[in-house]
């Protein structure tokens, strides 16, 4: 950020009075450009014991399998944003959604919030951020074209039922170890 | 946002190619400024049976109790800016962080976050933002004196053993019909 979104001055990194971050700031109007966390709002879409897996049609990880997810919009809460995603990138409605997991990834300031849901039907296809869309077994997983460490500790976390007993939200963090995103 | 931030250039609201919202667009750079609900963290820091609470001495809401909650910086987990909040707050540190509950507030764009943890000592003493704390327990708890919606109803959960057992993790939303932030 080099200049005042409201008033084009250039902006100066500095902590503000009260404050104990640096912050962008412009000393012409005023204004505080605060920075936050986004949040990735995902869903893990069953029909009988297959989940909805979708192969990437835009980088980064292009040709890569993941979960339908992406950037929370305002105006919405996680769920609608998680449905919402499922149906732009499979065309698929979800119902019954309950909070799954939840992920700090915080050397990329993002938060993962995964729920699991029911798909109202089977027929699912590709929206125009997916190659393929596919109903997949436990047994069938792609875990070594899984887009990305996120989404593989997230399904992990769901086939394992002895670490996600019913109704437990896991909590847990993704490091750059971890390659990032 | 009237300018970019990246080349000062006038933006426009246009939605882009392969998008399907308006967003605030440089025409200039071809910046686009995504905007995205924000995170506030919270905790309900416990002493026995009793809660910590906050007088805020900072508006909105001058005056009224709170439990220590704000905005998720970048580079950090939600349970970390909760116990940052704690101490900001309250001086107090907190131990064993367990997600409480996740509220939606879309009206204003903000996901609330809460944990329950453990202080490590009953001594605190108020931060900046408050003008007083207290360790309460349930039967001295000013609710008409609380002062957020979220909060209140978040405290009500963590009271009401009934609707949160054990490890349940609350999902709900607040709407502008309780009063917005």
């Amino acid at each position: 950020m080099k200049y005042c979104c409201y008033c084009a001055n250039p902006v100066v990194l500095k902590i503000p009075a009260k404050d104990n971050l640096p912050r962008y700031t412009c000393e012409n109007c005023g204004a505080v450009h605060y920075q936050n966390p986004k949040i990735v709002a995902g869903c893990i879409a069953t029909w009988e014991d297959k989940i909805l897996l979708c192969r990437r049609a835009i980088e980064p990880r292009y040709g890569l399998w993941t979960v339908p997810a992406g950037f929370m919009e305002n105006n919405e809460t996680v769920a609608q944003a998680a449905a919402r995603e499922t149906f732009e990138e499979a065309t698929a409605k979800v119902d019954n959604l309950t909070l799954h997991s939840l992920f700090n990834i915080p050397h990329i300031n993002q938060v993962y919030i995964v729920f699991a849901g029911n798909l109202a039907q089977p027929e699912t296809r590709p929206g125009l951020e997916s190659l393929e869309v596919n109903l997949v077994e436990e047994q069938d997983m792609p875990w070594d074209e899984i887009a990305f460490p996120v989404i593989r500790r997230t399904l992990e976390l769901f086939f394992d039922r002895s670490e996600t007993p019913p109704g437990h939200v896991y909590v847990g963090d993704i490091g750059p170890k971890w390659g990032g995103e």
